[in-house]
């Protein structure tokens, strides 16, 4: 095995420590059981469609990375088992972020997510709007769980950041939205964010000094960026079946991400790309620019950035001595950048 | 100033000593300014639109009812000038009231609220939703500011409940919803469970003992479901220019409250009732059936309904001391009870 963040790995005369850790699976398999009964342990719902409904969606297949991360950082920092208020931090990550994907799937009109039909395809907006809220208020108890003011301050900040910036976008002029800076911005409340939420806040119920938090923080936050412009490659080359959802299905749906903004530096005036931009293509044009994007050296560059956003993740968890739990952190880094290599 | 809450006003020879106590709105008006200055502090929002809309909700006429009682709450539990803990609850507990003003215009479609244009009226559901999340992420911040883990566990169940609440009422049929025992759960999720918070979450903030506490409980469970209950008895005999909506509106979009299982007692088969019950009047019908329970005795047996409550509420507080707040939040409950006499 090796890592795609090693930067000479070539000169590498024995493996380093991290390349053959044992896996995030292997240390935090049980953990993770508990976080999936909390989870489950739903309060009162009625009526039974609405409980079967937010068991299909707890169940569609998510890979339970931020937990995972969570569990991780609290054995890392010697909480090993994780106590029931790690548990119920790590239960509250994953909770509030398929409250996230149950939002968003209605602002963005999907119809299907991890390859199952939506909420929002079955039922009516008002359903999935509450069914949506069920689940945020539901992230909120259990972070209550975690028996941390400053745990459910920083649960609390993220939910404004995501929200805030989810507006942002939705409110922003497709200028706005062309720019690497805001494309930055916009991963980082969506997706960066909450990988903040899962190392700090544990820190925070671990009671992790303050430079060991803000080594977290920034792990989180270099792990999340790079964590979605990985997604946002795989957008553009993965294959329908594997992703679940139409090739290109981002920008098909005037989403920009890194792909497109690195193929507009070198396309600026394409007349495909601007329209594609303004999200005024009709679907051959789409069809044409995504095959474009594809095959153009904009996949690498964007390869690039996600690979230096590993490798400072990686580089930030320095400050810990050795550990099976921050080998198994390097390797979950590895193992998502590999996803696009 | 007589009240209506006491059973036998005739027989005193002198007031009572909660007839003639300062308001409110003496004892709590330099709090609330408080109070006004830390949901006004909102982070970082963008863009100005948004801030504005915010901005517009949280001006638009409401009477500070919550955060005024918890602001008393604490004041007889001797918080007296509130601290920043108390004035961030009251805060947390009027900014989740927003948020689900918000999201309950998206869900029933209204398009006035309080005289004025809802931001579903003007707005993208989407760009409701997402608001609506901003308020719920940003009143969580401020529950989370009242630095007690207990409060925040209160804060989170009472969002859990008022969410599930509304999921049942829409999941419900029409059967279940023409019961007693439907509404109550209703209106206990919809409005006394904020009204609990209120006083259980201040009481948590506070240092109040459990015998305290349950009288608070109990306190605010009463007022709230009596304050429900005028104001589903003034949604049929107010004005439309003094409470901002239809006659009857409740009734038009399928809600059925109190007034009309009052009236369903002594009309069971009657065929405009039957017609409203399953919701599928058209407005003629409407006009007929509500005129005619306005001028029924379901109004009054309504009355005496929101009046038993609101003599429990003030029987509750009997644990406590006579002292000026004490007797505020007999006057407040006074207030509400005189608005449908």
């Amino acid at each position: 095995m090796t890592t795609v963040f090693a930067p000479m790995a070539s000169t590498y005369e024995t493996p380093p420590a991290h390349l053959d850790p044992p896996t995030a699976a292997d240390l935090v398999g049980p953990s993770l059981k508990q976080v999936e009964a909390v989870i489950h342990d739903l309060p009162d719902v009625e009526p039974d469609g609405l409980r079967q409904a937010v068991e299909v969606i707890l169940n569609s297949g998510g890979k339970r990375i931020r937990p995972t991360i969570a569990l991780l950082v609290a054995g890392m920092l010697g909480v090993d088992p994780p106590d029931s208020n790690a548990v119920h931090l790590a239960g509250a990550v994953e909770m509030l972020h398929t409250a996230t994907l149950v939002h968003d799937d209605l602002i963005d009109g999907s119809l299907m997510r991890r390859g199952a039909a939506t909420l929002n395809a079955a039922w009516t907006p008002a359903a999935t709007v509450l069914t949506g809220d069920f689940l945020f208020a539901y992230a909120a108890k259990l972070a209550s769980q975690a028996n941390s003011v400053e745990a459910m301050s920083i649960f609390a900040d993220t939910l404004c950041v995501m929200v805030a910036g989810e507006l942002r976008q939705g409110f922003s002029d497709w200028e706005t939205r062309s720019t690497h800076d805001d494309y930055l911005r916009r991963i980082y409340a969506k997706t960066a964010s909450m990988f903040v939420l899962a190392t700090t806040a544990m820190a925070s119920v671990c009671g992790a000094s303050a430079r060991q938090t803000e080594a977290l923080r920034e792990f989180g936050r270099e792990f999340g960026m790079g964590f979605q412009i990985i997604d946002d490659i795989l957008d553009f080359t993965g294959e329908q079946r594997v992703v679940g959802k139409p090739v290109g299905s981002d920008l098909r749906r005037g989403l920009i991400t890194l792909p497109t903004l690195r193929f507009a530096e070198t396309h600026a005036s394409d007349p495909d790309l601007v329209c594609a931009l303004r999200g005024e293509c009709d679907r051959a044009t789409y069809d044409r620019l995504i095959d474009r994007i594809r095959r153009s050296d904009a996949i690498e560059a964007s390869r690039r950035e996600a690979a230096g956003a590993g490798q400072r993740a990686i580089q930030a968890l320095g400050v810990f001595p050795e550990s099976a739990h921050r080998a198994a952190l390097f390797g979950l880094v590895d193992e998502y950048a590999r996803r696009v290599v």
